[in-house]
């Protein structure tokens, strides 16, 4: 049971982030990552298509017998969490709640921002978490729907990129959060425009690294580990293989994808 | 038969611009519209994918028994079309052959440019188009990805919107085009900061319009026309109801949308 994968999705390749604070953290686990790439992206789209999605993403993982999933994706950890869990006798990890529990720890003045997708922030998940385990504290919230376009362009470090971060961002800084969560898994290579136009003193939470944590301390509770010595295997399937996709993905895994596997039966939905 | 609808499809709710033209031009035929909102955009997917796509969206007009398909995706007519007519038996119209036949015939200095998603450029469907009607143009094409979400977000007139416009026509700018084809349904809201952006003397081709033309042009060879005297019937269909469709709809039609009804089967692609 140890050495089986952990199965990680997402709606494309943003979910990479999350693949690679999982090696970073815990190197020897072998895993399985599918990206929706035909139907990338889910955060623009309704709850109720991003549920059928996740039912059919969870499907995919199952048949490569996984000990455990990671919803990497912050908009379907929003709003279909509950049917991953539904569907998988596996423990499932989103990210939402490791994200929120690691602002709420980490925040002084009490005043936590979150950014994210329409639908993520549309959904109040991350604020509803966070009053859950601690009503006194101050939550702004915004959508930043230009950033995820952004970051697959690659104009991480262009002008154009601050002047738009500067224009979402400003209602948290009227508010002085002192701590911003990355509620969508293609900001944290948006960190230091961020850090940039939110000024010194600002905590970043990375909901992919809180999730790794999560994962971490999950699979040693549940005697899960994988007591390998070796580095992880780590498989990618994509549902579509878009222009530029080994180069993207690249971005967001900081290493060479190397071979990655196109799921056909996905690509049309069925 | 003349009674039965024109359909019209298109990746998600850019296509409208083309039912604008449409309505403007033939305002007594019946329209059937479909928009994939629940796998949009097609623009950054493979031409595998795509096609997969377009057959699906083909399938589902033809049970409207349509008279004639006008496919409104840049992206479709320029990897798919071909796949459009093999399951259609009525006559198919993308929009590469109108846009390109016209902006032929509109530059005098025969330079045209051309702009687009980078599926659609990648292709080079356009350049070959223009290649084949007359071989001594030079044409210059430039993929501008963020385009399609600064206009999904609704700045228009921002800008931001106005500076990454600089950058990406920048070298079509220095190449001096006097015609410039817009090659993605989104563009033409675009038009001001495009124009404003190439200065004076620039002819803008919009493919949606080129296509009403040609449409009308075809429907009367082949008696097609309705010969109503009342205005046509609009059907609108999409396979998601994402956040703010209506709105953002609204916006590319020009009017208010009316009754949208939502294709279940096609949200999981079967």
């Amino acid at each position: 049971m140890n050495a089986q994968s952990i199965g990680v999705f997402d709606s494309g390749i943003g979910g990479l982030t999350v693949v690679r604070s999982l090696i970073e953290r815990l190197p020897n686990e072998n895993i399985v990552y599918f990206g929706d790439t035909a139907r990338v992206p889910y955060g623009p789209k309704s709850a109720q298509t991003i549920r059928e999605y996740a039912a059919q993403d969870t499907d995919f993982l199952l048949k490569y017998d996984v000990k455990m999933i990671i919803v990497a994706c912050n908009t379907v950890s929003a709003v279909a969490l509950d049917v991953v869990q539904k569907h998988a006798k596996v423990p499932v990890l989103g990210v939402i709640l490791p994200g929120t529990s690691m602002a709420v720890a980490a925040t002084r003045k009490k005043r936590v921002g979150v950014i994210g997708t329409l639908t993520t922030i549309a959904s109040n998940a991350y604020t509803n978490a966070i009053r859950q385990l601690d009503k006194s504290l101050a939550v702004v919230s915004r959508a930043c729907p230009l950033f995820v376009p952004l970051v697959e362009e690659g104009w991480i470090d262009h002008p154009v990129t601050a002047m738009i971060a500067k224009e979402y961002l400003f209602p948290l800084k009227l508010e002085k959060v002192d701590t911003l969560i990355l509620g969508c898994t293609h900001y944290p290579l948006l960190k230091n425009t961020i850090r940039s136009v939110m000024g010194d003193g600002l905590t970043l939470i990375d909901s992919g690294e809180a999730a790794a944590a999560e994962a971490d301390t999950l699979l040693t509770e549940r005697v899960l580990r994988n007591p390998s010595k070796h580095a992880g295997n780590v498989q990618f399937f994509l549902s579509d293989m878009p222009h530029k996709f080994a180069e993207i993905g690249e971005r967001f895994l900081g290493r060479k994808l190397g071979k990655v596997r196109k799921v056909e039966a996905m690509s049309s939905g069925k």
